[in-house]
């Protein structure tokens, strides 16, 4: 049924005849349904990467994402591509081509992106996972303000090829579900590896990432927090960044555009493409970073990535809240959302820095709308950390 | 006849049904077609401005433009609305939303631009006469490619009442033909003045300007130059810009795109809207010049006034290539395509740094692509300038 489409409204589908196949019977998947960012190559269709002059500058792919296999080798059906945020670039969702997926759980809200099309079918209930990708945010924040579960993997753990580049060496491919039962068994076939009955028993309230966030937010959050203080046992409250939060942000924001101008520069000379001016300032911006620049930013990198391993050994988990505020208000002027932008990219900036995992938890609200607290651990706990999403949700 | 369009193949017409309006019965111009560039008002169409999000955030115009007006008023009937590059930001005359004109009289080469379609309109022989802006040399540039006759007026000359401003204190309204005649018919209306005849007599080369051109252009140009210099009679050579032509152009790029910030922040603010990357790019760049910067263009500016003033007393006239180069190769890589503008800028520069009166006039080729001489003289000259173009038609 490639053209039926229950909830047209939502937008969360690129454009055009919906793409659909059918996962291996008898897979531990068997059942589900999954939809896919148009980062992610599906043979036989071309890959958008929500620019209209990328698919036509691209070849259409002949085999599968490496992701995109793996699901449908466990035998999830694809149901269609999501529309994401131009070339990934952008973190609340608005595709100016495109259109903006409809938040379900937050109407007139913006869904949060780049993997805004994924967020907005799996909360949408379209299907029941939906894979995309977060380089400095783009799992993490739609599954915050769409109310979902949501991965940043470890860097390096999930397969990428077949998936669209935007800065090599932040990308990661992550998914979304609804419920936590859900999110294990994706979690588990993703990540290869059983999901652990075992917790971590030392949990870091990150006092720097929850002060810097809107009051409101860290009330909203405190009965998720109380019981996962509960479930883990040890707590303490720690300063994640002891230089500051908005000090690793200017070095990822340092970093990840000038490796995106790497990866898009070629394209961008051979093609001078349309792009949403907020877009196209992005690209232009991180072609003029300065290679001294880079050269701090990269020393940062290597502070950031001694503090988590100082703050993070086997066995301890860091809460905080996945992003500073619940869903901004679609259409916003460009120099408030770039404010917004600004600070919830603050929140985020560990992941591509450090490349440690997290999991963004649903369970909270602020006015209705709502919002994710987050979980990160050592490079390679993923599968600790989806089992402490789970246990959190039968303590709930 | 709303969709009739002997030549879509030119793509000079902006998408979707054509405009017509016939012109006022007995006017001088009865009996001629022209088409307006779409940044020209036409009661109850929108103004697109070459860019698929400026008539979506601005009203359908209720009155004509000022231009528009004198035409219809003079008897010319309006045949369609034309290309232009985005925002009138561009000199090559490629855009990425509409297409790009046809020169046909440069086969696979640009026709130049920002008034692209008037341009390519009146070369194709699908109307009499069009209407263009000039900035930075967005009429001059297209008549060069394209072999027509093309002014950029006085500036302050022709009203701009209706016309989309890019910088005001450049922006003019200017216009183009195939022969001498109906150039100087349309330039009697449009001045609202007889062209006289009486010469100039004093004509200065300038070897600066010939010297930044390519020497083929030189040399092609010389047979004009000399029946020009023939119908002058006193003639001699100077340098027009002493501290160079670089330098002006340098104070033309500063001051200009810092003002087009302006006109168009708003417009980006409200809508971020689609732009090709090199559009936005240069408007981001606008935005960034800082004000000492525009200070010293200023005083730049005043100095190329006054050297101006200097060189052009009433009666003489100062003859220069119009563009270095004949129309370059259109889908050139982005880094090449902006080299080229960066020279073309740099021969068109003085004209919206002074706002002196030129006048591009067909004649010559070089590897049979057509490139054209330009006059200047001083402010308020334009139709002595008419008359040297019809003179020096007559004198072929």
């Amino acid at each position: 049924m490639p053209d039926d489409n229950p909830r047209d409204d939502i937008q969360a589908f690129v454009p055009g005849p919906r793409v659909r196949i059918d996962g291996r019977p008898g897979g531990p998947l068997s059942g589900l349904t999954f939809a896919a960012k148009d980062l992610f190559d599906v043979a036989g269709h071309p890959t958008g990467g929500g620019n209209p002059d990328w698919a036509r500058y691209n070849p259409v792919p002949t085999r599968h994402s490496s992701a995109v296999q793996r699901l449908l080798d466990a035998g999830a059906t694809l149901v269609g591509k999501t529309i994401t945020d131009e070339v990934s670039l952008g973190i609340v969702g608005e595709n100016a081509f495109y259109g903006t997926p409809v938040n379900v759980k937050a109407p007139g809200r913006v869904p949060g992106g780049s993997s805004s099309g994924s967020a907005a079918a799996v909360a949408a209930g379209l299907c029941d996972t939906a894979i995309g990708t977060d380089t400095g945010g783009s799992v993490r924040v739609p599954a915050s303000f769409c109310g979902l579960y949501g991965i940043r993997p470890t860097h390096g753990r999930i397969d990428v090829a077949g998936m669209m580049p935007q800065a090599p060496s932040s990308d990661t491919a992550g998914w979304f579900a609804r419920d936590a039962a859900t999110f294990a068994l994706v979690s588990s076939v993703m990540l290869g590896e059983a999901i652990p009955s075992a917790l971590p028993d030392r949990l870091i309230i990150a006092v720097d990432a929850f002060a810097f966030a809107d009051p409101e937010v860290g009330a909203a959050l405190q009965p998720m927090v109380g019981r996962l203080k509960a479930l883990i046992g040890e707590v303490r409250e720690e300063i994640m960044a002891p230089a500051g939060i908005v000090h690793w942000a200017r070095a990822q924001r340092t970093l990840q555009p000038a490796e995106a101008w790497l990866t898009f520069k070629d394209w961008i000379e051979r093609c001078n493409p349309r792009l949403a001016y907020n877009v196209a300032r992005n690209i232009y911006t991180g072609s003029q970073i300065p290679e001294s620049e880079r050269h701090w930013a990269s020393l940062v990198r290597e502070e950031a990535q001694g503090r988590m391993r100082h703050l993070l050994p086997p066995g301890t988990i860091l809460a905080l809240p996945t992003t500073p505020f619940p869903a901004p208000k679609r259409g916003e002027p460009l120099s408030v959302a770039s404010l917004q932008r600004d600070r919830i990219l603050c929140l985020c900036a560990h992941g591509g820095l450090t490349g440690v995992p997290q999991i963004s938890i649903p369970g909270a609200t602020v006015d209705g709308l709502p919002i994710g607290l987050s979980i990160i651990g050592a490079r390679g706990s993923d599968a600790a950390l989806v089992a402490v999403a789970q246990a959190l949700e039968a303590a709930g």
